[in-house]
């Protein structure tokens, strides 16, 4: 078995230790006898796997209290529509755009808000500007009256992240924020916002499993109408097994979770990656041969989109990467050339190799 | 490694041999680099995988060409909502009620239908009888108007099936039916109903995953503040990836698939499938020392209440499986005794075992 380097941009690699764990337990788990996927979710092994995800969850991100953390499904696309359904209320509600997928939640909650009363609003968009940045301050409107202002704090497709606090747009109202493609990347204030929610596909574990982090305060202005699934107080009353949960992928989150820990935590990830994204855009922006148009300071550490300057070699550079084993490196459709993800699974290693990689490609064909 | 014989309602026991075959791929598919977990979801072998999935699951149900297939999340309890959400525009449609999981669809899909509109009427119900039986046909209305009717063809807790063509409700509306704790246990004719769907983690792989096999003209009558994801059409288009599915486990279903082929398929299955059952329900109705209280006409061949004459023997006789391997015997707390959930994946040698254990058992204790 050869491992290659896998810069997809989700589902995304994992931590091969986590995968290996997992292969090892596949047919039995801790001596029970049957795998996690054939495990009824009210036993107590299924139990106490979903009880420590959760409390190691808490502890990595240091999530107080007040907050109540749900499994749920139907990933970040569903939430779109979910996050309106159970915190409109019949209010106003302000979307920031950065990217497609805040743009997909804005487009997705203004349908539902038709549809169940209310209004979603457009709080500034850098659209015109192709998504190549953050919002500034001054472009942000946040009405007094909302009930709650979107975000999505990593856009995976154009590279723009949000991570300081001192970006977050200046609100009373409670902060929602997709962090799909960023969580577990590094510490992050979670008191600073209402709801923070997650796919997990990115730095989580399978796709089909997504992470809500919800304030108690929110959980209850749920529209009539909202299924018992997708309700959050439903859903939190039930400690996320309402029905029945994603167990293997819960599982394998919380593998992910007791790996991150043993790397030492947030703060771990976040020296490393950093180091990761600096040993990246450093390379890019030093070699002619290469670009990335993402302002400086809002560029994203986990997905690093970058063109060739010759775009005609796009097709010898993709080729000549999956063959020395570095895959997944082409651009989302809509906005073509390459990008890099470089979640926390990824290690240093990988980023060198990839820097090693272009820097030979540029001096073969530059 | 000592497997047991899981009994348990769901998640349940999967084949031994697509275990095997998902453990050995885990870091390494098909000579690929990374697992199935790890792909991109839009990549040629994740898209071959999906591609081979569906067209194996054709070929078992013979679904006639006019049928989508589709891959959804958030099991069958968020199909309730999403049905009326999807089918019932404005107009009426009648429930049949046989036990927890259709009285659960129906009094969602009334939430639903205050919500957004249209009526949902109870066709018949035999809560009365402790939903120990099928509906009779003189029990059942369906309206002249119905949109739709919606069924369980097979009731998890309480072990009642209907399999048979001939005992379908007589109506001109579109059947909807959940199927998710017998489907692939043998033949059906897909052409009956205008829709069928299943939660994945009884005979199809890990929870998380819901089919839903949908005709044609059924899929444009949605209620105009549908989710996306949650859309019929929508999903249909775009081949049940507008977002990321849950790869894993369509990929795990997949090989499920390729495993009942190799048995020779469902006609084979239900063969296996009715000696099982025979086997069990003979020796509880010849056995004074248990009971089974479902009505013979409609018993399940997959989900098998019984119980002890002697209740207060039920600790006993749990500890006692359990320790000769014979696990996740408890009905459900709903209704109390015994369950012993015969599914694919569950060889006749375990049905012999469990017959086995219980025969010792009354010997002992009778």
């Amino acid at each position: 078995m050869s491992r290659v380097f896998n810069f997809s941009a989700g589902p995304a690699a994992l931590p091969e230790p986590v995968l290996e764990q997992v292969a090892d337990e596949l047919l039995d788990w801790h001596g029970a006898g049957c795998g996690v996927m054939e495990m009824s979710h009210r036993g107590k092994a299924f139990t106490s796997i979903l009880e420590r995800a959760e409390a190691d969850l808490r502890d990595l991100m240091a999530i107080p209290g007040d907050y109540r953390v749900l499994f749920l499904q139907g990933g970040a696309t569903q939430q779109f529509a979910q996050i309106p359904m159970n915190l409109l209320a019949g209010g106003a509600a302000d979307y920031l755009v950065t990217g497609s997928w805040s743009k997909k939640a804005h487009q997705e909650a203004q349908k539902m808000a038709q549809a169940i009363g209310g209004s979603v609003r457009l709080a500034g968009s850098t659209e015109p500007d192709g998504f190549r940045r953050l919002l500034r301050e001054e472009e942000i409107r946040i009405g007094e009256d909302a009930v709650y202002a979107h975000l999505c704090t990593n856009e995976t497709i154009h590279g723009v992240e949000l991570a300081e606090a001192e970006r977050l747009p200046n609100t009373k109202a409670p902060l929602v924020a997709d962090m799909s493609s960023h969580i577990l990347s590094r510490p992050v204030d979670v008191s600073a916002f209402g709801m923070i929610y997650a796919g997990a596909q990115k730095n989580i574990g399978p796709s089909g499993l997504v992470l809500a982090i919800v304030r108690e305060d929110l959980l209850d202005r749920a529209w009539h109408g909202t299924p018992a699934v997708m309700n959050y107080r439903v859903m939190a009353e039930h400690g996320s097994m309402l029905n029945t949960p994603p167990t293997f992928s819960i599982y394998v989150a919380g593998l992910v979770f007791q790996w991150l820990k043993a790397q030492g935590g947030l703060t771990a990830m976040e020296a490393v990656n950093r180091e990761k994204a600096e040993l990246l855009y450093g390379f890019i922006d030093g070699c002619a041969f290469y670009r990335c148009d993402v302002e400086r300071a809002s560029r994203s550490r986990m997905n690093v989109p970058f063109r060739l300057c010759d775009e005609s070699l796009q097709d010898a550079f993709l080729a000549e990467a999956e063959a020395a084993q570095l895959v997944q490196l082409k651009g989302h459709k809509s906005v073509g050339g390459m990008r890099a993800s470089i979640y926390n699974a990824m290690p240093l290693a990988g980023v060198r190799a990839l820097v090693d990689f272009m820097d030979h490609f540029a001096r073969r064909h530059g």
